[in-house]
């Protein structure tokens, strides 16, 4: 490393990056199956897949980043949830084709990498790789002096699944009657920071530490809550022919996510209420004065991920869901003519008589 | 698009950000292939890889961006090359493991997607995939306002290819008196443009649209030539025994990326002057007054890919790269014993004798 000094003078540290570099591979290591035939080292990730019971295996590839979340990481000086983050948004992506992932591998771009920010970012991507059980197959560090502002980085992400062609949901399969079944979100996951931010630090500068104005909540902890991923709560019942197609909520909110997978001259009937929303969305509505149907296109409003179902699957793909993580509602259904999403609010019933 | 006021007041301008999705669908879908299933607009590309013939498949995958050649491209005002650089660049790492490429995904991130820059960019992506015969599978535009300076932006790159698992390049086969056989670079490439920009634009103060000293060559034509792709090139001889490995010549240059395929108890010995530079390389170590060994070890030199190719089949490979796109040079050999690059300069002999 020795004769990279006038390198090392424009900015780029290559024994830093190396030191990264090392325990980056540890971590990558460590999300290692008996598929990744190549230790970290080679110009690119090899791996294997079990083809073992596919009639035909279908790749299904995503590319993600977690937008301005990470300034909020950095405000808060708190990188080990970003990658989670990342992982997780990516994994739905895929989940919601009917994919399991396989391999991930991430980006991060920096001004400098600062060896222990870097370190934990990566550790984040690990976790949610190791909690989603797909091997962080690779990855590249960036140092791009002059490019980004001290202590900026950017991280995004890759991954790959593999789904049975029979399999793949398209939503071809979805129809007027089929039920849609919410699963919830931990708060705003990767979407609506740029929005959120202004709202709370700008318009009524609140500072991470603050409560949630009418809440018990830290600022800093709502705003990084992790995105949640739905594969295990989901993975039991990919297969299951009830299951006609799964809409990621992300940016665009319920309103632009849910119409990718409804069938021409149909539209979903979402029943606003029927679902327990993050006090976060009722504080940025409030705060930001802004109109219901717009935090409905920006912001997931407590929706993370919607599977459309056959209402004669109805029972079991609640039960099946019931048993994983997160409590499945059902939101609403599909129904015949028009297209995108009317929402409907449940007239006030009396006490105990909402659905 | 009409509630989005509030979101476009936070920075986000979602209509433009749809201008140009469309534009970047359309360029997707003009690199699909029959392998491509499913229309862009889903969460997650979808690609049925061809199997037939293969006795185990091995999906090979990277990631990369193209550094700080970004901030030169800004510079020129030009985003139309940056992507053909991130995709050879993408294209040629997992070649060096023995690799095609199946499909490429992109992310582009940015404080406003400028809409004619950034379907500039994509377009370049466009044409590198095209080149190499690999599908646009997917990619994600990404508005971070208040992250990324007006005008920067960042692009990254993920590539997955296959290669039958008999086939991996993985440095395995390498051996004593295997033969180095390099093809030339187009010039940085992807890689030291940290220290190119100190050295032209901060320490000698040059512009894009001088010349480059002692040269007709332009700075900018210099500084953004392509990343070149090898595909071709060796294409032909990746399935050929007496081809024992390969090494892509990036961040490092020829000091730290041939060992990565040399066994252990091996060196490299090079012999500078068996090649022709271009005059870049010969200008940065002038106006730098950089070190040999430095230069060595941050650009490529003018070698973009070496291969590491059996004696017995050296002019059955030469034969076969000569009729590619560029015209091959043998560079040197492996030896026994030590390790690393061992560089020699040829005694100066009669004219026209130097190899």
């Amino acid at each position: 490393m020795t004769n990279a000094s006038s390198y090392r003078e424009a900015g780029v540290d290559l024994e830093a990056q190396d030191q990264a570099l090392a325990r980056i591979k540890d971590l990558a290591r460590s999300t290692f199956g008996p598929e990744v035939l190549a230790d970290v080292g080679l110009f690119g990730g090899l791996f294997r897949p079990s083809l073992d019971g596919l009639r035909e295996p279908v790749l299904v590839a995503s590319a993600d980043g977690v937008g301005t979340k990470l300034v909020v990481a950095k405000m808060a000086g708190d990188y080990s949830t970003v990658g989670v983050d990342l992982v997780n948004h990516c994994v739905n992506d895929i989940l919601a084709q009917g994919a399991r992932p396989l391999f991930f591998l991430d980006y991060v771009g920096a001004g400098v990498l600062e060896p222990e920010a870097t370190v934990a970012l990566v550790t984040g991507v690990r976790d949610g790789c190791r909690d989603n059980g797909c091997a962080l197959l690779g990855g590249e560090l960036a140092e791009m002096p002059g490019f980004y502002r001290a202590g900026d980085f950017e991280l995004v992400g890759f991954i790959v699944g593999m789904v049975d062609r029979p399999l793949i949901l398209d939503g071809g399969r979805v129809r007027p009657g089929d039920v849609l079944v919410g699963l919830p979100s931990s708060g705003l996951h990767t979407n609506g920071y740029s929005l959120a931010r202004r709202i709370l630090f700008e318009r009524h500068d609140l500072a991470l530490t603050d409560r949630l104005p009418g809440t018990e909540i830290g600022v800093g902890a709502a705003l990084l809550q992790p995105h949640r991923s739905y594969l295990r709560s989901l993975a039991p019942i990919l297969a299951h022919p009830g299951l006609h197609a799964l809409a990621h909520v992300t940016g665009g909110g319920i309103t632009d996510n849910l119409p990718r997978v409804l069938p021409s001259g149909t539209h979903a009937r979402v029943r606003l209420g029927s679902w327990e929303e993050p006090a976060l969305f009722r504080v940025l509505e409030k705060l930001g004065g802004l109109a219901a149907d717009e935090m409905l296109r920006v912001f997931n409003m407590g929706v993370g991920m919607i599977a459309v179902v056959d209402p004669g699957a109805l029972d079991e793909v609640l039960a099946a869901l019931g048993g994983g993580r997160y409590r499945p509602f059902v939101i609403g259904s599909v129904e015949a003519g028009g297209s995108g999403v009317v929402y409907v609010r449940d007239a006030p019933g009396p006490a105990g008589q909402r659905e």
